[in-house]
């Protein structure tokens, strides 16, 4: 099984970052691509950064995705995710929705916590449109700051544990997710200080993708997935706009 | 005052036959311009279309923007919409937002009337954005087909007429929105026909764009829909690179 | 056009300072009459009063209404506002629901903010009735108190500033409603000492009053707001009489 | 026990049926006192009719309700409720909030069944503000029509209970509630040809104010129906304005 | 009027406290028996307790309901009452079901308050089965401890009556209900001290009760709460097997 | 990795489709286990056997769980879950939950389609108990009937391929999941002649649940599904009381 892991953002080391985590989980027989966008941004985080990465994505996956068996979309928040999830033929999951929904096997409610008040209006977006609002205690920023995107983990670390420990006993939190891809592998590290399961957003969306293969489903030909009618465009980059036009 | 339209499609005549609306309603003194998207789709549709058409949004406003006191996003559906509300120091409307939420003033459940099928889930997923699914009697489309996006109102205008007329009784709904720019202007010529209120979307867009800029509300500083932090970019288009590195 | 403004409060200075807030920001042409009820309490705050008010709102319209092209039921909370809505042939707006929905082309969530504490069921009752929850972070009331309804503008304004200040940070708040008519105008003088948009509820209210006697909408024959058929009564003010008897 | 039940409503035919079936389901010992408004309309049926009500049922709880353990307000709608619990000492009680209540024990799902289409967009804001919208399986109306309101009963019955029957079916609802004082009596001479539960609105009520006052509840200090600060008033009928004023 | 309680609980101490609020509140003619369970936990707290709790429940009314005219599952977070609901012809009420659905008639918003933290899942689980998450305003523990389930409320009463007193004031609750049978009477002693309505489950249950005996329903023979067809089991005890079974 | 699936029904044939299923899916290196009840029935469907069902699950996961690494409650309807969640310290899974987040990743609206309409409320309060309302589409059943559970598969195929195709297109849903262990594996045969992706509820359990096992989890010690405090008890099987006593 050949799993493409798309990451968004321009920053090489976030996507090392994310596929050594995948790499970790994966089954036997999996292997693992991961790919960084060569346009947008070194990491995405406000809704305007969100609406240009979802397109980034869409390029990236138009041009790269044939061949495998599946597509991880590497940003929390899901840029692109429903649009790719028409055009492609293979499964597409997400690194929140994969999250959120194995949280959801792990207790009632599930707390996001992340490293970035700047993220919080595009992950509790995230959280309403996949429907989990009744399943979500809130989405929590660890305090503090951090120097670059790359040193996230390493700086917040202790912090984002710290606050861990607050959300839960303050949200009535069953599960915490650690939002965001540079806190990729965090969760392995540091479960042992967090008195309920916490979930890697990279490590459930290998397994994810993993389980959508291995079920096999068809690529809808009705309902609101199924590809959309071909259509012509101006300007986009080819493999995007030959795969819009239905000319592959 | 000086509104700015974009039309993220390609289709001038789309645009002109939006400019042409909103300047029939447009108050004594408001000036209206309106923008032809240079690249991207005649006519956006799928969600993967959106996730592009939401990029181009930005990339629009952020050249041309300056110097209005109010935009308007003109694809029902409003792509980009909030990520430009983030951005921009000015108000800015969707068609979609507007539409729904002037009908909301006329009576309890509104009914979203559209030409094709392919828009239903965009438009279903957008009343959820909004919040406003406790209010939406659904989204319905008129039966039948068209030939070029231009000839939308002319070949269905009866048809559409006639499916409002159904959709009042079956969905228990007390105003309609006529959903979609190629449909701007029928509402005005067919509302006799129908017997509860008829909202045109990008009439409503106009009118709430005016009142925005009437409120004179201050750009957020605070809140999830302040400017974000000036953030480098690589391979965007330069009005928008430079509005989000917070150059300009 | 001409807006008729009911102010179902017997407070003349109320009446007055809608009045002036209403023609501040009036397009050009339009002239704004407003009335004092005649009976009822010089500022309907609890559910038993705005009962009685709705009674009285419906009172004033029918006696009044004819010849205008719009009327504002000036009460945050809008009372009767459903009710005027079956009965008339115009559009009917009310200063919460303009306000509310005008906040939402604002930012995601918006904080309602008021002065004394008996007001907050009621609007959070109204809240609800237009469904939007969701989309409120809050119905908040500035500590302290005043001595006459005319003084609550002049005495609490500084508290009301740090309030709002508090409630955007504290509730997550995108945008901030001043509820209520005596604070009318306050938001004009103070907003650029809150980090976030504050709307006044009866600016948006003339907006949006304007904008739906722009968009020309029919009066429904059909749906749950059609005029219910003529029905006698008695004891009633003759021309609300009339008007439900459906003899004018 | 002294319970009374206020007709909003001014067809005495209404009240004594009514209260005939209210003293059929009443505990022993349980005294049960009437009465029909003075004001109003025949049979409340719009919003706007609805609006007026509540203030008429506030007019003559003010007047009547000393020296009864709990009043009922004799019309499915519920009007005025929450502003009498507000204002008097005993619990009050309305029929379709008892009859909704009820139903929630019979069943998961009930379904509402009403003789007038004019009825429903009342009630099914009646379901929405008790937050039942979830236990809620619609809003129907038997169809044709009826010569007076005194006779609804008479000459609806039958079809009444075969809408009753295919509600169940189609609705997939568990109990059915007869919406409407005209139908007080119904369900007990026809229940055995409905297969799930039918609840009587008046039996409900009836029965939910004994228990009530078998609970002793006391009259709230706190919270948001406590009895309102004293208010002044201009031109309300007297024991009103007494009783809003607190000088008795 | 003969109404069975059943204790699931093996703690006989419990039923004696049930059954002696029971017969105080119950009306004239209403006689009451009690049964405590032969198997179980001397008192269910968690989730895995509250599923074998449901088939003790079951097993309890299949031997002893025959005779009785309504039966009470004695246990807040009612466990086994919608399956006792299909399987019984006579009505089935449970303790907080009939707690919180009284509470609705006294306020717009209840606050369950109870003694340990243990119990709150089950509770919170039970407001959302019963669709009530809009009308409740949280589930909210005493602090302190106890030393054992028959002492309850001896020793946590003061910090209970403190408790509501918090929780009215930080959740805007109208109404307080005691949530568990350990409380069953307390509400009736201390309601003076605490500002709003205080609703006894065990009282409220047993009027609840006798509301549904005097509405006569027939037992369901549609909808989803019709008796589902005979089946045969393996090992269950004899009297629920048979019921099950459809053989009596 | 060593997975467990109970069977709480005491159908032999039904454990062994399901294991087959299971084995057929499972990755290498994964053995799986299934048991069947030893007693309960043949097939639960009611409110009321799926109480007495989840006691058996409780039963056989507290005797056979040790030594495995995650468990499957192998009944649509997921019975006695969330308690076996509390009690063990490895993942379980539902056959029913797995369905459904699984079917989330395939596409915004999922139905449920299954054999008998006495499955229906159960399965619709497992989609509420799991906040899922906002995703599916609705639970549907295919006409006709089946002589025994272990033929239901083969005499019902071809109805539920036509109902699938019927639901797609009425219900707009873009994923079918198969509910109920007699369809395990009907999925994959018959995938190709049904427009949208189609759920198998055991294979999407098995992938799950090594999901689970992948991610590693620590058992809760806090929050809602931290294992309870010990608790003795009276007639319990064995292993089930020592496992809720504590003592091992």
């Amino acid at each position: 099984m050949r799993l493409l892991l798309v990451n968004p953002n321009t920053s090489p080391g976030l996507t090392e970052r994310m596929a050594s985590v995948a790499r970790s989980v994966a089954s036997a027989g999996v292997e693992i691509d991961a790919l960084t966008a060569h346009r947008g941004f070194p990491y995405v985080a406000s809704r305007a950064e969100a609406d240009i990465a979802a397109a980034i994505v869409l390029e990236m996956l138009s041009e790269h995705a044939p061949g495998y068996h599946a597509a991880i979309v590497g940003a929390f928040g899901d840029p692109g995710l429903a649009g790719a999830r028409e055009l492609l033929p293979i499964p597409v999951v997400g690194l929140a929705e994969a999250a959120m929904l194995s949280a959801c096997m792990l207790g009632s409610r599930f707390a996001i916590l992340t490293f970035s008040s700047t993220l919080v209006p595009w992950y509790r977006d995230c959280v309403g449109r996949n429907g989990l609002g009744g399943r979500c205690a809130g989405v929590f920023v660890a305090g503090g700051g951090f120097t670059t995107i790359d040193n996230v983990q390493a700086e917040m670390a202790e912090r984002i544990v710290e606050a861990a420990q607050g959300v839960i006993a303050e949200a009535e939190a069953d599960v915490v997710v650690f939002g965001g891809a540079p806190l990729a592998g965090l969760a392995e590290r540091v479960k042992e200080r967090i008195p309920v399961p916490v979930v890697d957003c990279v490590a459930a969306a290998v397994k994810q993708a993993e389980a959508l293969v291995a079920l096999r489903p068809r690529k809808a030909v009705a309902g609101s997935f199924r590809r959309p009618p071909g259509k012509p465009s101006t300007g986009l980059a080819e493999p995007l706009a030959s795969l819009i036009a239905g000319t592959r």
